[in-house]
């Protein structure tokens, strides 16, 4: 989530996809950046995704803590470890005798792949409890509507989806448990910005040059193909070809394993090499084209101001900052939090919620100063068990390790404290809402895939049937975001710390003769004069040379030079006291993706009641279910009709969402129903609710256990158990237990 | 709200403004498809927006149930009263003759003119009790970060706006109670569509043809004018020269008159005739064009797939009928609701909040029986008082009426009890919500403003500096929409109704020949076989009857006419006993801006403290305050931060959003502070806090009042003040007076 922008920077990261073996298991890592690739040709544009992959059935979810216990597995697995390690150590060699970029990069796509081979042996040795037969998960959210393909009855378009009443629900109730968490209990500042964003924004933050996937387009029909897809695809096909001669099924083995480390010039001298052409139609294909993955668009009439929808929520933070820290007091740390839609125009998306061209990110922008990565409230957290997967042991060929975050902090493992606490902070709300801690990991970006600018960086990745896929990235950007919209606009993006005690400090400032250089550039000259302003003493020292030595200087504006003459800037050198030091804060990321969240949740939660493989349920907790209740009628007895009123009226009042399902059907068959809908909580009115003390049955979902309860106390029983303050064990010992009858498949 | 499209349809309901007099009433009777006019040239295209409007200040707020009473006033109306009655007669009578549409439409322009001047007229004359200062309010706002313009540091853009801190937790108060309302309340199925809209969706609903505006480009420069706005300026700045001929000047005035109801090519007569160049260069201008008004993009890498930013969220709901009813288990009437946001590229956006490019709708669209639209919960809201602008009313010079919604209904001014129900809601929640019952009407559109396919329509509106402004629009807009896009897909958006007993019915059915129609039309083929099956009884008797003169037949597929010959299509006529009855249900769609509604709201709640205007401060009621209490100790002494510590985690777990303002000033200063910002309740820490038995002092805003209460408490009694299930009288009674000092400004 965190690698924003730096696609192409990126590539060695793009794909730690794990080949499927005998369709069983499939376990990729997804990034941002990634697809997930299960081998034969991925290439759709506008077909839809559902029923897709049905071969996926009976999937085994490993117990991944296990497999570290057991050594009769580890012994299989250490020559795997052993050759990973030998790949990292040579990687560091590499670095530390500073050899050329591609050899590094080469030798980083090797590691992936021994990583690889190592991680999906891993999880195939695991023991599984239960099975997960993804078609049967699709076909319940499907049916029920949590979610499908948009415009389907226009034909639909993948990579965009229409969430139906539970799923909307279940979002709603997940962003309300998110506010609570975050929002109100950390005092963020929460603000709601414009999705149309202005090019320069855009520009600065690097996305208009840098967020780009290679394609190319097949020359006749217009058709547009991912490259890396592409390229994959056909190798694998080549490859798998009895008739292909060894050797060259080796090379194919080596392109694909390199693939992700290669750059447009080396992708294009494959395509060459083995002549691919289109998949669909055989045509001739396009040189590579960066394809940039915003959405473009013309504010305004004229056509002359460019938009594009907001590729993340972070921006519109960043270019709010002045009026934040002002709001804030001028006063640092503050967190600021954004809840809303961003937009990427994949090449071709698949996996469902994992990829899409339209998804709610949650962001936080955490300001602090650059010096004091401390938190006050890190005290609260720091013995939160966590199970991390640091850079080091990725590289070492060993598996992710359980400590606690106050042990990965003191150890520098986790770069600073406030990441610390975010990443424990993450944890807990993520296993509040119904990730499975024991499938949750945080994984430590390597080196080479972390963005320039970043420190550190995990992710928080939730195990699925996709793989690890990765829901939150936490990210240390430091002062990169500031930095560049200060650089774009000439606006001081810092905050002011005062000092112990005043400075007397030594200024030198260029002063810009706006007169000259407003004449000279025209247009340009407002960018030139942001740029001068902004310029470090490194950069003053130059520019005085320059002007010493040649009477001018060479100034880069957005890749374009100008150069300047002496009479154009002068130096002003002062004495100054100073009682605050201008600082341009750090800034701590988590972002999270509440589409890949909810995907993670659905399929973690998906259960089957032992015994019936038909009768599945979602599993989900009380606090984010779509519905908190069902009032079930026994039958269409008109003496039940005012006891489903007053239930009803008094469960709105509550604020506690709910369901009347008054069908025909048996109530065992009723109960299926609420339990596909993951509802937890099951008021059944019965023949005894018409004696007094008039009394209902409540039921659990996961156990099918009923209790009998007085009418008058039920909806304050649910509200209790929807909001956590009780257990259903606290029911069941204080209410007498109901034996009932959940048969009426 | 609800005139979705149709905006060239219905210029003539444009700009019902009330000109500016003596810059001290601004009263604009603001649609979607208008803006507002206050003469003087109106063409800003990217300028801020904010610190515009300055001249408005002291606007007084007339208070409209009392004009209605004054028998001095109302003889001082009876003359404009009787001038909009006979217009509106004359209107009546052209319609009843058959009048050409043109003369009629004119006639309509003149009647809203005199209409504008009545009105006008009554709110000036109207007894005010306070005056509003626009621009004291927006400083406000702007410099507590409620909202502003987005990415200003980067020069900014008209139209779009950010919501800080403030702004972005009163949406989302505002929003959680709206579903309170709506969605929990009335059962209502919440779904969440995608943004990034496929075209053929909105080519079926009218939009990528109709909603348009007009506008002119400069020749040289390109700057784009709306065309109403230019002309109007043009020659308001004319005819109030002094120069200009007395005839010139009458047949400007008859022109800006007539304006809202030219089309057109009458408006480029005008142009033409006036020789009007652009306003910024006297550059020639273009003819004008028909500017559509959605963001168009590209989805996918190809190029070929032409999408809109939705221009409305309604669309969502319609393509998803059928899932939403079969979640629904096939039952009519249910309703569907949506939160999200919507995009309109304005030609010239100006008004703040009321006219933006993005904006968050919260739409409802209802589903029944068209042959039933009576409401089960209509007896509970039947004799809530509501100030009802009939549409006759309008048109006889008469004022708004106040009578109860079951008056309205029974004696069909409100055309269907489900019509009635969702306006007496719309009325509960908005007045829950903060909006003066007083300053608030339900206007009804005169059958020349109403789209062509809805049955009756009722604006809520809200009096505010701009004068009425439509906030929520509530219309039967009948089967359209679900009939339009089963027009263009083939697919039945029908439900099916249970026939009281068996009927056998005589069935007339096309059947089109697919390989012959194939063969011939190639890609159209399916579009001609969906628009086939869609034919109706009489289509089908033309067809047979053109088959059997011409041996063809024209059928016309998204204004594209293919020529059928008689092999392609063959009748079948058979007898069926049918059970049930295929219908396609009415729609109800109550649609609310949100942004027009908080603007509301800001204005409706803007006050100052008397005998000191500085001191402002936001009287909105604690269920959608942007926070709810404020934790203030008296000073920095350390003794106070246990109890800051304690209150604000109590506050937390009780979901009771806070701020500790602990920053030096005065008590007084800070509670002013806190007052701006909206917050209810202030919680002071003093030196009796510290003695046992600790307790605190609690503040509202409104009255400035406090009370003692214990440290233990004041929680729970926020929670009860925030839910309104207690009051502060209530607080007062139970817990002493504190008399505290208000001042240190």
């Amino acid at each position: 989530m965190k690698k924003k922008w730096s696609k192409t920077e990126q590539n060695e990261s793009k794909t730690m996809s794990y080949v499927a073996i005998n369709s069983v298991l499939v376990a990729v890592n997804l990034t941002l950046s990634g697809q997930p690739t299960k081998g034969g040709v991925n290439i759709s544009r506008t077909k839809p995704v559902w029923g897709k992959n049905k071969p996926h059935r009976n999937i085994p979810i490993p117990i991944l803590l296990k497999t570290m216990a057991d050594p009769k597995i580890e012994a299989e697995l250490a020559p795997l470890r052993a050759s990973v390690k030998e790949q990292g150590d040579k990687v560091r060699a590499l670095k530390a005798e500073g050899a050329p970029e591609l050899d590094v990069k080469k030798a980083v796509a090797e590691l992936k792949t021994r990583k690889k081979i190592l991680e999906e042996r891993e999880l195939k040795l695991a023991p599984s409890v239960s099975s997960f037969d993804r078609a049967k998960m699709e076909d319940l959210l499907k049916r029920r509507f949590f979610y499908d393909q948009s415009f389907s009855i226009y034909g639909g378009i993948s990579g965009q989806y229409d969430f139906g009443p539970m799923g909307c629900a279940l979002k709603t109730n997940m962003l309300t448990a998110w506010r609570q968490f975050f929002v109100l209990e950390e005092q963020m500042l929460e603000v709601d910005c414009s999705i149309l964003t202005l090019e320069p924004v855009l520009k600065a933050s690097g996305h208009v040059d840098r967020f780009a996937d290679l394609m190319v387009k097949d020359l006749k029909t217009g058709e547009c193909f991912r490259l890396d897809h592409l390229i994959k695809a056909h190798l694998e096909k080549l490859s798998s070809d009895p008739k292909t001669p060894q050797n060259v099924k080796e090379e194919c083995e080596d392109i694909v394993i390199k693939l992700d480390g290669m750059n447009k010039a080396e992708m294009d001298a494959v395509l060459k090499k083995y002549e691919i052409k289109s998949p669909l139609t055989k045509n001739e294909l396009s040189e590579p084209i960066e394809f940039n993955l915003m959405f473009a668009t013309q504010i305004g009439p004229s056509g002359l101001i460019k938009g594009y929808l907001r590729p993340e929520t972070a921006q519109g933070i960043f270019v709010n900052f002045k009026r934040l820290l002002e709001f804030n007091s001028g006063k640092l740390p503050f967190a600021a939090a954004q809840i809303g839609n961003a937009f990427r125009n994949e090449i071709s998306p698949r996996s469902g919620l994992i990829r899409v061209r339209e998804f709610t990110m949650a962001e936080i922008e955490h300001f602090c100063d650059p010096s004091d990565k401390s938190h006050p409230k890190f005290d609260n957290v720091e013995s939160t068990q966590m199970l991390l997967y640091s850079a080091c042991n990725q590289m070492d060929g060993k598996s992710a390790e359980r400590l606690t975050i106050g042990e990965a902090v003191r150890s520098k493992l986790v770069d600073n404290e406030t990441l610390g606490y975010f990443m424990a902070r993450i944890q807990k709300f993520l296993v509040s809402v119904g990730i499975d801690p024991e499938k949750l990991r945080f994984r430590q970006h390597m080196g080479n895939e972390m963005a320039h600018y970043a420190c550190d960086c995990w992710d928080a990745e939730c195990l699925t049937s996709y793989g690890w896929v990765e829901c939150v990235g936490c990210a240390d950007r430091s002062a990169y975001d500031l930095t560049q919209h200060f650089k774009a606009t000439g606006v001081r993006l810092a905050a002011e710390k005062h000092l112990p005690e005043p400075v007397t400090k030594d200024v030198v400032e260029p002063v810009a003769n706006k007169g000259i250089i407003g004449k000279e550039f025209k247009k340009d000259a407002k960018a030139i004069c942001y740029r001068l302003a902004a310029l470090d003493l490194n950069d003053i020292h130059a520019l005085e040379e320059s002007f010493n030595q040649t009477e001018k200087y060479n100034l880069s504006v957005d890749s374009k030079d100008f150069v300047l003459t002496k009479d154009m800037v002068s130096i002003k050198r002062s004495t100054k006291t100073v009682h605050v030091e201008e600082i341009i804060p750090s800034v701590i990321e988590p972002s999270f993706g509440i589409g890949r969240i909810m995907y993670s949740l659905f399929e973690q939660n998906f259960k089957m009641r032992e015994g019936d493989e038909q009768r599945t349920y979602l599993a989900l907790p009380p606090l984010v279910a779509p519905l908190k209740s069902s009032i079930l009628p026994l039958s269409s007895n008109p003496e039940f009709q005012p006891f489903i009123k007053t239930l009803s009226a008094e469960l709105s009042q509550n604020g506690i969402s709910y369901k009347v399902d008054d069908s025909a059907g048996s109530i065992g068959k009723r109960y299926a129903r609420t339990d596909e809908i993951a509802i937890p909580f099951g008021i059944t009115i019965d023949f005894d609710t018409l004696k007094e003390p008039h009394s209902v049955t409540l039921r659990e979902r996961d156990t099918m256990t009923q209790v009998r309860i007085n009418v008058n106390e039920v909806v304050a029983v649910i509200k209790d158990l929807s909001s956590a303050k009780i257990t259903w064990a606290d029911v069941q010992s204080k209410y007498p237990k109901f034996e009932a009858q959940e048969g009426g498949k």
